[in-house]
């Protein structure tokens, strides 16, 4: 992923190297809302200390990483990236920000608020594991480089911008994994998320992490996200009779000729079906307000029809209604599209619906059994899991509540940690061991095996040579001693890459389109071996570190920590 | 809460009924992605249906409730109210939506995007209850009337506003009705919100719930909430020793001396208390980077001391570092703030740390003892409440991941049902009877009884007198029949309020401020009866609907539903 010389060369045209070029390649953040002061209230307090002891400029190393997969997985996907470069490469006080600042800071001196004026992202390095990637504990998703007093004030918003970005995508993976590649995933969690952003962001990072289209239309102007709805039991429930419809001609899809009365044509079809011996005469009296409805929206898109079902009844009154307009169409030449349904027992309905569909193809119209069958009533991936064990017929699943707001684990720990500070490696020590920190600026690596799967990946301190492919390397676990094992990868990949160079003139790498993401994603899951993505007791994978940098580990670790006294 | 005379006045000269006088009113909201855009794609293919059948002005009366309080407990906060009303205030398509739409919508008629074009909510009236309130299911939050077309595009913004915010709010005020009221509450949950309004939409619902502060600078600034904040573990790591500070001098707080080596007189201290009886020897050596970042930070904030404790080992390094700088700071007249524990066994590193401030006052320094103690590592209202029953010497909780993520239930399900369209009731009915709606446009009242507590909500339709004071009325349950009571009530209110009257000209109910909701919050809370908030078993809250309205259910119930057949 590192940037082609093509592209250096744009970059330098751009103005790379400088601050402002390469804020305007890059672009604002979606969320006109993540400025500068978007930050807690300490980093403010520490860059005033710093700035007080002369240290603000002291070049540190913050790891960016989390410490154990979400939802019970043994993977996460790695989401927020590009809108953490837009955060810096737009990273800027104004002078609004500094008056606040003042107010809420009185007992700083003025210089303090002259150093903040100037501050920008010019001196900071970021380099980052690819958006998309399929990630794993303890490894750096991101390595932040710069001077301490504002790298500490990128900490709170690159955290908050990656928790959740990682955290959704991630979900989605998930729903992805148990619903199969053949199905539709909808992403309909606007009304429940966590306010207007929680829920623009959820589409833009499901979609990455597999669904295929939103119901936010915001969204979808935003990303180029496919949309998609059709309409509500309010619709249903707004019409009373057959009377309300004043224009009922529709011409047919190839032009030639006008339905006068396409609400007779229904209604002759309905007839038809509640008498019909292939449908077992199932059908009684059908509800008229919901037939209304459905007619209303075929005349309105008659080559798109697709109707909720559920409002009264849905094998009583939603499907014979649905198939008596859907039937009307096909005498015009139109296709239905299919049912949703949002209620009942989904794998029950979806089965019986589909019976319907089937013996309707007899009143010669071959394909009507395979009309689309929508579901979306609360779904999360346990029903998705449920529904395929029971067997159903559903093709496309409309997720919202669930999967927007991560309700099985709404928070990811993504934490940011000082790992060196000019040059001297720091490390973070706690009594829980899965709290410590891994010191030193690292490169990371994914060794892969014979089989193209990868294996394992390992962190090596900066200084060290990179892993080779076909030669053999000793992989450590980085807290217990006796976790180690050799490994001879069949190819090596460096996973962090560098994309924002600051003033340094290294290759910029570039931020890939959604759609590049999102394929990136598909292929990083399937490369995965399929026990670490598996539901169930899935196996974890290994992360380690080079026997050099554990040895330094537990030098400092020694070194640093109090020797206790038993009392 | 209804507009007082002066405030209608001070409308009309603003132009009230006209809606641009009324948005310049109201202002933006707080998002600026919150736009006509951030809706379902089905609002629109709804629009269009309505528009092609010349339905689309029919007068649709929605209401906006929940069925059930979150987190186990038996009340909720409504909160989002002023954000709906910015919302629709400012409700309009621009070209650059009309163009997106087309070309999303390519099959509908171009007449229609003209349509869309002059849409705005001067036709529509919100009706809803004070924000702040406490609530309770199936009773209207809002009441939403107006052209069926327009109402329907309201629908999923509306919804996405109300539902996080009463969520949040509901949650910040658990928190702390379970803290107590002499605690101090820190809102921490910047960086691991869903996103950066979820971030921010949290500082603020927090403050309404019941918070003192937040850490969010941004939020800080959008809505006036006090700020707070000190400084990381990664500051304490970044030193490494005294050396580091190159600027020793501290003035004492009266101006009237300097002492030129405050670092010597904190290495004086510390030995003092290294061999003090009172504290019973029991410190060694602590750690000096520590001491110096200590050191570092109170060089810049003398007057607002305070220390992050637990980098290496609060009891051997923390406690005796801080008090040595504390012990310093006195010497010059200053007050040390206190301690931030962030790991280990809350409840007993704070009675220990207490127990050693009380002895620091032997060198007399009193008030030391009544240090204030902070305790911050991933709370919520089970480790608060497991703390009370323990014991601790907390003054002060931060409180982050749990309270803005919601973790332990991260959606409400807030819906917006059709119960009116052109005059004529509408039920939505369910094989789940919680999810039948309860039809009719309705006026909803709480009744207080003698004791001045709520006694029950009851909602009547709007052509029924209303209930008044010391006038028996009859209670139903709406759904159940045996479950109804007679009410003598001493005081009745109205619950829903007229915030938007669009080009009508009602009073237009004040949006009050931040602060003003916020004690409107606390109050109500201290009405309620405590049963219905306690943490374990709450007794519900009862809310009814008139003996009129009961009866009109259940003819439209029956009515509407389908016969069913056995076979």
């Amino acid at each position: 992923m590192a940037a082609t010389s093509a592209q250096r060369a744009s970059a330098d045209a751009n103005g790379n190297g400088t601050h402002a070029g390469m804020a305007a390649q890059v672009g604002a953040p979606t969320n006109p809302m993540a400025t500068a002061l978007l930050t807690d209230q300490y980093q403010f307090s520490m860059a005033y200390a710093y700035w007080k002891a002369g240290k603000h400029a002291d070049r540190a190393v913050f790891d960016l990483y989390f410490r154990k997969n979400p939802f019970g997985g043994e993977f996460t996907v790695f989401a927020g990236l590009e809108e953490c470069i837009k955060f810096i490469a737009n990273f800027k006080f104004t002078e609004h920000d500094i008056s606040f600042l003042q107010s809420v800071m009185p007992m700083c001196e003025g210089e303090f608020f002259d150093y903040l004026r100037e501050v920008d992202c010019s001196d900071v390095e970021v380099y980052s594991i690819p958006e998309g990637s399929v990630v794993f504990p303890k490894v750096p998703l991101m390595r932040v480089e710069g001077p301490v007093a504002v790298v500490q004030l990128l900490e709170t918003p690159f955290v908050n911008l990656i928790n959740y970005a990682s955290l959704v995508t991630t979900n989605a993976a998930r729903h992805r994994h148990v619903a199969g590649k053949s199905k539709v995933l909808l992403e309909f969690g606007l009304r429940r998320a966590q306010g207007p952003d929680g829920a623009i962001s959820a589409s833009k990072y499901c979609f990455m992490g597999g669904f295929d289209a939103t119901s936010n239309v915001l969204a979808g102007n935003l990303f180029g996200i496919p949309l998609r709805g059709t309409h509500s039991h309010a619709f249903v429930s707004s019409y009373m009779s057959l009377d309300e419809i004043p224009n009922k001609a529709l011409r047919s899809k190839d032009g030639s000729r006008v339905c006068q009365d396409f609400v007779s044509l229904v209604q002759e079809w309905l007839q038809k079906i509640q008498v019909a011996d292939s449908l077992g005469g199932v059908f009684g009296d059908t509800n008229q307000s919901e037939l209304a409805a459905f007619v209303s929206y075929a005349l309105a898109f008659p080559s798109n029809f697709l109707a909720l079902v559920d409002t009264y009844d849905v094998m009583r009154s939603g499907i014979p209604n649905f198939c008596a307009v859907a039937l009307a169409l096909h005498d015009l030449g139109y296709k239905a599209s299919g049912i949703r349904l949002d209620s009942g027992d989904l794998a029950y309905l979806s089965i019986e619906a589909r019976k319907v569909f089937r013996a309707v193809e007899e009143f010669n119209v071959p394909g009507f059994g395979r009309m689309v069958i929508t579901a979306s009533n609360d779904l999360n991936e346990e029903t998705i899991d449920a529904l395929n064990k029971q067997g159903h017929e559903v093709d496309a699943f409309g997720i919202g509540t669930y999967l927007v707001t991560c309700y099985s684990q709404a928070a990811l720990g993504c934490v940011f940690k000082l790992v060196e500070i000019n040059s001297k490696p720091r490390i973070k020590l706690s009594e829980d061991v899965a709290k410590v920190s891994i010191p030193c600026k690292k490169r990371c690596f994914r060794l892969y095996g014979k089989e193209g799967f990868p294996l394992v990946d390992i962190m090596i301190r900066e200084s060290e040579p990179s892993p080779k492919a076909g030669e053999r390397i000793l992989c450590r676990h980085p807290f217990i001693e006796s976790k180690r094992a050799y490994v001879v990868p069949q190819h090596v990949e460096e996973l962090l890459q560098c994309y924002w160079p600051g003033r340094s003139d290294k290759p910029r790498a570039e931020l890939p389109s959604l759609d590049k993401i999102r394929s990136r994603c598909m292929q990083q899951l399937e490369k995965l071996r399929p026990d670490h993505i598996r539901r169930l007791n899935p196996t974890p994978y290994k992360v380690s570190v080079s026997a050099k940098l554990y040895d330094f580990i537990h030098c400092l670790w020694l070194n640093e920590a109090p020797v206790g006294e038993l009392q």
